[in-house]
């Protein structure tokens, strides 16, 4: 299985591989959007289909074991770039570009398109249902109590739809182990789904942090946990 | 706006564009997971994204404007293709194939890997969020009481692993237009993620259903709105 895995990567190697990585993730998530909304003829959709599958084939001739995990430099930088919501290499992911500060409140702006859809037109419930428990947990590690996700309650306002969106969220209080979180998905004209989290520390992730303070005394611990 | 869309579409040709586009879709969720794993060297990488971005713009000499919606034929058949838990189109989607009994039960057994994950090896807590928005969704409809999230409310008992999973639902009571209902995700060892949500059928869905009864006089109305 994967894990927290701490790199000897320097900061300007990650900025190199985010270059090269980033926009080949973003070719992807377009080829996706093209694939639900194509009209094109039987035989182009059968010459797509084997030309993804050869750059498939090439792709993987070296490729990690399993899933992309988190890393760590010795910087404190993380790179959890295999996210579902936020990862950098992840077609999946729209991604979210989160913003935070450090009195535990992240925000971001972003578009969903077709991949995104639920009912007709709009964003599925279970998207917004993804991005906010991604945003809490992002809170929530920016106010220095990151956590795994214990609880979400999710409230649909109206329908969300498709397009320009923004989220945000904010630690409301911690108490002992617990930290509640809340925060929204909005469009232009306001809120439409809100959301409340508990996230909780597990003792492994407890003592990966403790390892990692110990190992790295000046360095601050990484703060989140994707 | 996409919306629920009638058309004269037999029930040949829609198993004709499932054989079509559905492995079409399959190749592009094995393409992201090998952008996520892949270590072939930089100009490897660069070609790859130079053929992604051709194809893509092959597909997209025609296509439609805005994203899939959801198509219905004469027969009650409906097709969301471009949903993002279960559109054959969707490469977002794992896909879910979900089975349903008319007690309003659903039930799907799935495979998430690395461009499902959150933390290092486990399913994003807000993928199995979106999972199990769609399930209770599908269970309600499959009891005949359609309609979209209310409220959604998650407990996470413990990680889950990514890999073969399975998930459930059903209702658990009906209010009015409230439609109660409860699942959960699990893995090879048990429950690992609990669900309750509400489902209500809004207005305007209210209103096209009635539409589709009207015309169809001795056809049932769709009983899914994903």
């Amino acid at each position: 299985m994967s894990r927290y895995v701490q790199e000897d990567v320097s900061s300007e190697e990650i900025e190199r591989q985010r270059a090269l990585y980033g926009p080949l993730a973003q070719s992807v998530r377009e080829l996706a959007d093209a694939v639900i909304r194509t009209e094109v003829d039987d035989a182009e959709i059968a010459a797509a289909r084997a030309g993804i599958e050869a750059i498939t084939e090439r792709l993987r001739e070296r490729q990690i074991a399993g899933s992309y995990g988190v890393r760590f430099n010795a910087a404190g930088e993380g790179r959890a770039w295999g996210n579902a919501v936020v990862g950098t290499r992840n077609p999946v992911a729209p991604p979210l570009k989160v913003h935070h500060d450090s009195s535990g409140r992240a925000w971001a702006e972003f578009h969903l398109g077709a991949a995104y859809e639920g009912p007709p037109g709009l964003v599925h419930g279970g998207v917004s249902a993804l991005i906010l428990d991604q945003m809490l947990g992002e809170a929530a590690g920016a106010g220095g109590k990151p956590g795994m996700t214990g609880t979400l309650t999710l409230r649909y306002r109206r329908g969300t739809p498709l397009g320009e969106l923004r989220a945000e969220a904010h630690i409301d209080r911690v108490e002992g182990v617990k930290t509640y979180a809340v925060g929204h998905v909005a469009d232009a004209e306001g809120v439409t789904v809100e959301a409340e989290g508990v996230f909780i520390l597990p003792k492994w992730a407890c003592r990966a942090l403790e390892k990692q303070a110990r190992e790295q005394q000046d360095e601050p611990p990484p703060t989140r946990f994707e």
